[in-house]
């Protein structure tokens, strides 16, 4: 079964996580972005969708129009992991040159 | 600027959108969608992403792995149009093969 963070993980891992919060009622890291309209958006989704398949862990995400919400934990574990981590590093890496936030 | 459906327009189309509930608190109408796993659930929301641009006419939706939640209402009718009728029914449509539920 995959690590849970300890809180000092946890600590260490979000203040390296600029724009990420964590979720209210859960453990869970949230972060919203807004692109210049919907195939920017959905553009970006398609990019992070690849990347979650290949590591078999998937965001929960809302979108409306230029809008995407996302939120990562990591079911099995019941909190936040190296996997949400890592997902989230991998999306601010292509987020910075597309987000307009 | 584009008609907001009648109440009576409403209530029919809602009618022969077998699936569709009214969306508590707004004018809008939704869907949940369930997929056998994450690749279909997504190979279904770009689908849908593709007939939105065209349409310009995009969803409000929500997915985590197998599972899409998707939210219609026009936002410059403050309400249902008849786009969010054709959008809706062109989802249904390709959910017929895809979906689970």
């Amino acid at each position: 079964m995959i690590h849970k963070l300890t809180s000092e993980e946890r600590a260490t891992q979000l203040a390296s996580l600029a724009g990420w919060n964590a979720a209210t009622g859960r453990d869970a890291i949230q972060r919203q972005f807004s692109f210049a309209d919907f195939n920017e958006a959905f553009g970006f989704m398609t990019r992070v969708a690849i990347k979650a398949q290949e590591m078999d862990h998937h965001p929960e995400w809302f979108n409306v129009y230029n809008k995407v919400e996302i939120t990562l934990s990591t079911h099995e574990a019941n909190g936040l992991t190296e996997r949400d981590i890592k997902l989230a590093q991998f999306i601010d890496g292509i987020a910075k040159t597309a987000s307009r936030d």
